[in-house]
């Protein structure tokens, strides 16, 4: 069979080759596709309905927060790009050129947008002429364009998804308050609903966004010791209102600028998933962000009744809120397992003619394996209670591992020793000088993540340069 | 106050000046605005909003017949453009064309999607290999560009708002009955959800799809009495499958072409909603894809207790289902009540002071203006029958419309006099012939809209050329 050929051979181990199995889980969970378009990849089904979910849960709790959706073209016109100076210079080298428009050349070369401040700030300057105007929430789900040299599936290609936040404010409180809410906000659905736990904290000035006062993200770590920049949230100042003359008539009658913020969050996420929570039979899909979250596999399903049955409980599940469906196909039963386990459904439920007699089924759960034999009447309420732990767990399960790779450095000697032999965050103060940033990256090829806001303590000197230290940093290498 | 300038000056009556009514409109209930970027438009929260519910409704009757969403690229290499000849000749003129990634010029120059037709002939090449592999059922929602020469906002412009489904099977009949099924999928969608009566037909070969065998379309009749094509599905035959060489192999273990499909709705469906059931007040949204269906106006909201009980009363329709908002703004009643008709919100609830000590409020219908006062506590009930009446009265009146705006000629003084001076659709029979189709546009300015499925016989001739007739037409001036 056509089918089987593509997952008979089994994957490459994690321990062995983690790149490799990363891509090996990408193509035989099928969810992605490589395009003939150099750098650009194809959502296959299985991957956009990761996607999917993601959008409906964060669209959800953007609009609780009076997030308003809208849409703003995909180009920005060069003369655009330019008004802001530190932005221009931080994304012109890496957009794509549009120079023709049919067959005539264009007056202006418009670039594919890699971001949209620049229209979002074009927009805001005329709409927006009284304090009644504010503050504005708006946000958009489209995708943008990076000229990215290197590509992998979902952690960086020339074309990806997102969302993107852009918020104009009375004042720099409110700003602040707005870039914080998010931050949080991101911070709360990485960890309730893709049970990846994060740290938050802020960037350096190197690594911040380009035209931006403050960037804060959300740093996670992935099963091979490697760091995850998950989402982030800009706030602006007045910076671009000042570039941009985005003005208002304040109560007091007089004219200022406002404050802004940008915030987003990519299709990388979709990779977070993968390499916190896969394992060597493939993906593991925490049960509130999985497409199909119980799979119902018949045994011996020609013999009479067991489809049936097996259809019977699907509608049951489905009517008790569950993402279910029955694999029916003519594959033998411990392909369709291994079929599960490559897709990361977290659960399944194994029922053949003798279970179906006894009025029971076995339901395997995908992470631990753990099997459990249930009456066919309990089996909504159990799965439920199974996909409620499996939630918890995973996050505990990806805490726990979190902290055993998170180690601590007081001297450069161990530092490099530490990023060399221990895959993880390390902890360790900093002077607060780009200089140490830019040696360390040299030496380890390890970055800032982020000045956490739950900040420590460990010594009073710089782990580099040994001048006394300002702030304690998260360092790591990054994807 | 600003807010209430934007809106003090009437707008255009639409018997004065229907285009310059539709401008007001789009502006007015702040549905779309002007960009820098020529030829491209924002989607405001107003306008967006209408797109997410026309997405939901319709994203859910695709899964409902088994289609799958997807992504593709963005970006088409100019050879891959090329493989299908009639597709090439029909975009390439009107594409835009990227020479530039980063600081380099490109080796291949990339169109932006224009339609994915060729992404996906692209992707299922290699994706499909048996009868196991069929049906590919796919779509995508995306944004497409178009080199237009003239925009108008939702009707035409160079970026908009679409989905495209992709579909590939293994018989003709197949692929014409997925074919046939989005065209009612469509049909039934514009009826029953945006309550727009719609004619069903083929297109002729001039009208057509670059590429297609066969074109079906979905027409609606605009209150000025033009035509709007508003949803299209191609049956491809197996066209792009020769030029792309998709093949499988089937269960006789022969290799075969799959047959295919796409079909498209688009942005314009705003446009259309706007056309059918605007009137010189504004907007008029139907109930159901109306993103705020209720609207409550307090009247005297600074008097104890009033916006309390407006509150309330939005929680109460809040948990009956109902799309609801309190309009607490400092506005002046009046002011509130023609923002709410400009905005098309279908009912408004007026409430104040006395209203509540009687424990009644009225009830507006923004289509009728019928008035109703009703007790607080069926306030639920009594608006929902509202809306469900008002769903149902809105499609009876633009059906209504059209039939009023649908003419007959049976030969071409009386075509050319009722094209002039009777604005809708003119039922006409034609010979088949391209050249009486040229003729008759370039006498008049009408076009074929569609062969419909229900066919008529008016007379025995073509009424341009007199020769015998082979179908009857719709024709008609088109947006």
């Amino acid at each position: 069979m056509a089918d089987e050929k593509k997952l008979v051979e089994a994957i490459t181990s994690m321990d062995v080759d983690f790149a490799q199995w990363y891509t090996d889980v990408v193509k035989k969970a099928e969810l992605m596709g490589y395009s003939s378009v150099k750098g650009c990849m194809i959502f296959k089904p299985a991957g956009y309905a990761i996607w999917e979910n993601i959008q409906k849960e964060l669209d959800r709790r953007f609009k609780e927060t009076g997030v308003e959706n809208v849409y703003m073209p995909m180009f920005i016109p060069e003369s655009l790009l330019e008004v802001e100076k530190d932005h221009v210079e931080g994304f012109a080298p890496e957009v794509a050129w549009v120079t023709y428009g049919g067959l005539n050349p264009l007056q202006e070369r418009l670039c594919v947008r890699p971001t949209s401040e620049t229209l979002f700030c074009d927009f805001y300057k005329d709409e927006i002429q009284s304090y009644r105007d504010l503050p504005k929430v708006y946000n958009q789900w489209c995708s943008v364009v990076r000229w990215e040299k290197e590509t992998r599936p979902f952690l960086r290609s020339r074309e990806f998804l997102w969302q993107e936040g852009h918020t104009a404010h009375a004042t720099a409180e409110q700003a602040e308050e707005r870039t914080q809410q998010m931050l949080n906000l991101y911070a709360d659905f990485c960890e309730q609903v893709l049970a990846i736990p994060v740290i938050k904290g802020r960037k350096t000035d190197k690594e911040k966004f380009a035209g931006a006062e403050a960037t804060y993200t959300i740093e996670a770590l992935m099963h091979d010791g490697k760091a995850l920049q998950s989402g982030t949230s800009h706030n602006f100042g007045d910076g671009f209102a000042k570039a941009f003359g985005i003005q208002y008539t304040d109560k007091d009658n007089k004219l200022k600028y406002v404050h802004q913020t940008s915030w987003g969050m990519t299709t990388r996420l979709i990779g977070a998933i993968i390499m916190v929570h896969g394992d060597d039979s493939g993906l593991v899909l925490p049960p509130a962000i999985a497409p199909t979250q119980v799979d119902i596999i018949p045994i011996m399903q020609k013999k009479a009744g067991v489809l049936d049955k097996a259809f019977e409980v699907k509608e049951a599940l489905k009517a008790a809120g569950l993402r279910v469906k029955v694999d029916d196909s003519d594959k033998n039963p411990g392909w369709k397992f291994s079929e599960q386990e490559m897709r990361g459904i977290p659960v399944r439920v194994e029922m053949g003619p003798r279970d179906i007699e006894a009025g029971k089924a076995i339901i395997v759960r995908r992470d631990t394996r753990e099997k459990t034999e249930v009456a066919i009447e309990d089996l909504a309420t159990e799965i439920k209670a199974i996909l409620d732990r499996m939630q918890v767990e995973m996050l505990e399960r990806a805490r726990a591992h979190r902290e055993a790779h998170t180690n601590v450095a007081t001297n450069y000697e161990e530092f490099k020793e530490v990023v060399a032999t221990k895959p993880g965050f390390v902890k360790a103060m900093w002077c607060g000088d780009q200089a140490c940033e830019d040696k360390i990256k040299e030496d380890t090829t390890a970055t800032s993540r982020c000045m956490p806001f739950e900040q420590e303590h460990l010594s009073d000197v710089c782990v580099c340069c040994g001048k006394p230290a300002k702030k304690m940093v998260y360092w790591g290498k990054a994807y």
